[in-house]
């Protein structure tokens, strides 16, 4: 690859792995974009620049995948169901890590990142994550996940408040789509590292009611070269109603987007 | 249809369609879902006893598809142009309907709608709409429609604030799904009456930045008995550039959800 021949995607692209860099080397990241255990796929005396970055939180950001007040007694019995896994005791009593383990979740991926160009600095900087940019707990998105390595699953614990709504009383498709975005995005992240998805494609089945705790599974179903593909079930928490699924859902490496021909 | 034999679908949606009726009777109504002007397909006796519903608003609701200080010269040059083919003048001077209408849009489908099962009535009456959920002009969603019957394409003019972030700097890709689900939901209600998404599949192509103004057409593909297929584009406001595909949408009028296999 040759740096100074670089295309504009490919510039606009590189400042968000920047960015992703940056996070990489603080505590705060989003597991959602990018692996914090992970380096960038580039040559290292590229990384090393991007390291050498100054960075810094003023303040420790807060983890929206912790419960709060507002979660349902159902959303609280699935969340210590999940979260006792993360960590077990062997024979002799001593923790060890469990199978699943918690996602941290933040209401920016990056604290100050690079892009939207259209905004002005001041607002840039007041740029939030979509499912995490309203303050009031329970009134829209609350939700944490869990990855399972091993089994290269993902599951996410899904409450949707008042502030979601599409069809009265129920959930808007877009949320839904959100959240599965969300979801099936972080999934390949920790499988394949920063991503962007390509493809969605959604079945709504059953809507689901506000203030509703609902479950969504993503599954591995391919792997091939830096294409990944993921689907992803909406379902109650009991596994007995299903309200959405998302089926061929193609989510690309951001490698691939150096390529000219990313998406054919 | 035996009225008292109907299942847990049909009754649900049945709450949903009172609600739609109700709203039908106000001026105060929200297109996306369903058509102000026209009656519900059931018998008459049905839609008389749900007329016959007390149902007022205290104040007058925002429409939020108007013009406010946050919107950016491209945003109200693209809303002027269409806005000024929704009347025209003929020869003698006399304004008459131009091809394109206003869609209004408020926060709420219904002010005080029935479903949110899993929430307690004070909850539900803060319900809104997740498009416009968000009090800061500007902060997220900005977004006005026009429809054009005669050539059955639906436009919406998006402008996308700084609290939709997804990868650093551009617009999530839950936030896109949502717009477009929005657009094609309300480009089908007006060609169908109420209606329900039933699939998006979605190909995004190419980043949107945030607090860019984007276009999106919807375009009618397709309609076979209760189906409608609809495709969805989201562009530069010039065209130039392709960020966003929807294919093979399926909208089902609500009242194919009465039958028990309405989702094959």
């Amino acid at each position: 690859m040759q740096p100074f021949v670089m295309s504009k995607m490919a510039r606009r692209l590189l400042r968000l792995l920047t960015g992703c860099q940056r996070l990489a080397s603080s505590p705060s990241v989003s597991p959602h974009f990018c692996r914090p255990s992970t380096g960038l796929p580039f040559g290292s005396g590229f990384v090393r620049s991007m390291v050498a970055l100054p960075f810094s939180f003023s303040l420790k950001p807060r983890d929206f995948s912790l419960p709060n007040s507002s979660w349902s007694a159902e959303m609280m019995r699935l969340y210590d169901f999940y979260n006792s896994q993360c960590e077990s005791e062997n024979e002799s009593g001593e923790k060890q890590r469990g199978p699943w383990r918690r996602v941290p979740s933040y209401n920016r991926t990056l604290k100050y990142a690079t892009g939207g160009a259209y905004l002005s600095k001041l607002i840039q900087s007041k740029n939030r994550l979509f499912t995490r940019s309203i303050k009031t707990t329970g009134a829209a998105f609350e939700y944490v996940m869990f990855n399972n390595k091993e089994e290269q699953r993902c599951i996410c614990i899904f409450q949707a408040g008042h502030l979601l709504e599409g069809p009265p009383g129920h959930v808007h498709g877009g949320a839904i789509a959100t959240m599965i975005d969300s979801v099936t995005g972080a999934h390949a992240a920790f499988m394949s590292g920063p991503v962007m998805t390509a493809n969605l494609n959604i079945n709504y089945r059953s809507p689901i009611p506000l203030g509703s705790t609902v479950i969504l599974e993503s599954s591995l179903d391919n792997k091939e070269g830096r294409k990944t593909f993921i689907s992803c079930k909406v379902t109650s928490t009991d596994g007995s109603k299903l309200h959405t699924e998302a089926t061929g859902n193609i989510i690309y490496s951001m490698l691939h987007l150096f390529d000219s021909n990313f998406i054919s």
